[in-house]
């Protein structure tokens, strides 16, 4: 029997399986489902003991589990550390989503359900490729597995645990699938993710909400320098207009511009499933390089006075938003973070008084193309996809690959097998079914060509 | 006995009926308080047939209820068509009252409650005005009661009722306590008001939330569209601009202006009393002259994306602001709407789409200072208060003013006893019980003096 045919025979199950985990509501950032993220990291010890790791444990942090285990095959064999996260992102607004988010529902062959692709539907493919492996007696590396539970909230307890455990997680390599491909008739792999800085921010103006028809034209309105500050964040070309903001950017060079534009884009119809009139973005870079390869800068979220039903004639007393950059290399998010609350510091007028929070960040990353891990998994989707896979940078942000290689020295593979149209963190994420059952047998694959490859 | 001895005398009953008017929570805006709103009606009719009117009655409308009632003395003397509201605005936000809004509280000899000054304390003096005189057996004039439940959202309403009840409207002027005195030594009356202009915004950029990450730079957010076209809507010397907006402003004059810089106003207890280090307006205006006689635009609602706790990586797909204009003579609330309307529809960039809200609107409004009821107010004033008020310009909006002179013809006297310390529409209104029995005596005399003026 081989991988396919027992992925084949248990497909059923494997499904039902990962239902299970998406119908909890394991949502890191909001503290009153603490114990729904506590249910995920218990079931995902247990799966993992049952596909045959010789331990599973629980490490509790100071906030959400951390799940680790471990099948040792044989100390002279390549050791492989699997990482993915079990937290999701909130399903906010609830009102768009066509099916409940934690009750997954299939429609067109795909899974609708908040975690659906990120991440616990990819990480969950590494436990069912463990089980398949072990079930055809046949595992050829070392595999340990570290999942966590607060990915989407900044990882710092996963931070401080790597730190304390370095002797534990030595490895050779990390893999991870929180990615995606290009399409399903085009794979790809992951060869660089951006960074990010995330502020939030919370102007003062008068001591109290006031009667815009007393007041109105008297005083500063928070709201409205809130939009006059976030506007001039930009300039005409669509430039951030942060001094020093470009300081540290690893500029594309023409090799790589050209490398980039031979991927298959399609704008029309990229602009065609958003339902765009319009692409928008820094002058003189294409979609693909201002969504992998260039920095930004987008409010995530805003608000602020009367926001119910009618009309409420108000100024408010505060205004707030979340505003988060996305980082390229060699940009640093802790310099980035600095220069934006000096910036901002100094550009809000004495009218209002500014507070800063600032939220998780992280540093950007480049994985090396010519590795034997990465040459390991393009061998694997040519076997599995029949075509060989592009290389690509991605915009989203994974910290957690730059911390791997501060702190244990590993580089990472980011072996994906998402769709950037998987709407994560969106209403109605999904995951098609196709790309789970794909991604199972993928990453067998991998496995048998990183032990072969590296033999040599 | 004399006005004053028998409100001295009822002092506790006539708070206790206030309170229990001021303990329902009669949001108009907000549909599900519909049936407090009802409740309110229906306690204000009884109190006006208990105060002595031949008769009170409840008018049905497609929202909430108009409350009309009538004392006719004798055919020739002159008849007082008195108005007010009994809706009061949302609470919002709860968490900063002090006291419950909808638990009238005394603390520093004021009430603090929602609506305890605008406008059910003021309304509410005027049917204790009427029980003093019939108790007293010497009502001056004939008078009409006009109360509405819509004054918060529009006076939709009662804009159709006062236009199909013109005959039995037909009054010699109109009195309404809605306005606030300059301070409690120095009693004004209020000369003109402002209109407005009120429109609910949403942009539209994707048809979904997105991922910042795999977006991110490639797409128009719309909450930075947002905050571009909201900034815009200012230039640098804090004008509107809007093309046309100031093209019917009547301008200050010299003599007025020097009349305005008479009116007692500290700018450093304004400021210390708001908390904040700085005035803002309209540059070559007083602070005086921007919140009285100069048009401003206020957003006073904003909201987008993700507004919980901690960080979302998203791009939401929807941006909301509810912005409202205050307007001078002669601008026209439905001109200046329209003129926004084509001005964002012109500026908004093809990478979104916008729609919008138009929410109620008014005429601004000049009363004059030279009619007899003015002047009767004036000695109204000067009797209980032992001073001559002031005639003053105030910055918010009292449209039915300009609509009772356009479909009735009359003009009216705005003889208001607030203060603008009052935090009226915010946390924590409060209405002094000093200015509550001084305002009903107050209004017994100007009867008095309006019906001896009118007999010469």
């Amino acid at each position: 029997m081989n991988a396919n045919t027992y992925i084949e025979e248990n497909r059923e199950r494997f499904l039902e399986e990962l239902f299970a985990l998406l119908r909890i509501p394991s949502i890191s950032t909001d503290s009153q489902y603490a114990g729904d993220v506590r249910k995920a990291a218990e079931m995902i010890k247990q799966r993992l003991e049952e596909a045959g790791v010789d331990f599973a444990e629980i490490h509790e942090t100071p906030l959400h589990p951390i799940v680790y285990a471990e099948k040792q095959v044989d100390a002279s064999l390549p050791t492989v550390l699997v990482y993915g996260h079990y937290d999701v992102q909130p399903p906010d607004p609830l009102a768009l989503w066509t099916s409940p988010p934690f009750e997954p529902t299939i429609k067109d062959e795909k899974i609708y359900a908040r975690g659906s692709s990120d991440d616990k539907g990819q990480m969950y493919m590494h436990i069912k490729a463990m089980e398949t492996m072990q079930a055809l007696g046949e595992v050829p590396c070392n595999i340990k597995f570290l999942i966590e539970g607060e990915e989407e909230i900044g990882s710092d307890n996963l931070d401080n645990f790597v730190e304390a455990q370095q002797e534990k997680l030595k490895a050779d390599v990390v893999l991870i699938s929180d990615t995606s491909i290009i399409a399903n008739d085009t794979p790809s792999i992951t060869a660089g993710v951006r960074g990010m800085s995330y502020i939030e921010i919370e102007l003062t103006g008068p001591n109290r909400d006031l009667h815009s028809g007393t007041y109105g034209g008297g005083v500063a309105n928070p709201i409205n320098v809130l939009t006059d500050i976030i506007s001039s964040l930009h300039d005409e070309h669509r430039r951030i207009s942060i001094p020093g903001f470009y300081e540290d950017v690893l500029e594309l060079n023409e090799n790589e511009r050209s490398e980039m534009a031979r991927i298959p884009f399609d704008e029309a119809a990229y602009k065609d499933s958003l339902g765009v009139k319009e692409v928008m973005g820094e002058d003189g870079f294409t979609t693909l390089e201002r969504t992998s390869s260039r920095p930004t800068l987008d409010v995530n979220g805003i608000w602020g006075g009367y926001t119910g039903e009618g009309a409420k004639t108000v100024i408010a007393s505060k205004a707030s938003a979340k505003i988060s950059m996305r980082l390229v290399p060699n940009q640093d998010p802790e310099k980035i973070t600095k220069l934006f609350m000096e910036h901002l510091q100094k550009i809000v007028p004495p009218s209002v008084s500014i507070k800063f929070i600032p939220h998780h960040g992280g540093y950007p990353a480049l994985t090396p193309i010519d590795s034997v891990a990465f040459q390991a998994a393009s061998r694997a989707f040519e076997e599995v996809w029949g075509k060989t896979p592009i290389p690509k940078r991605e915009g989203g942000s994974i910290p957690i690959v730059a911390m791997f290689e501060k702190v244990l020295g590993i580089k990472t593979v980011l072996m994906g097998f998402g769709l950037d149209s998987d709407s994560i963190h969106s209403p109605d994420e999904h995951y098609g079914i196709f790309n789970y059952f794909q991604g199972i047998e993928t990453i067998t694959q991998f496995y048998k060509h990183y032990q072969e490859m590296m033999k040599r």
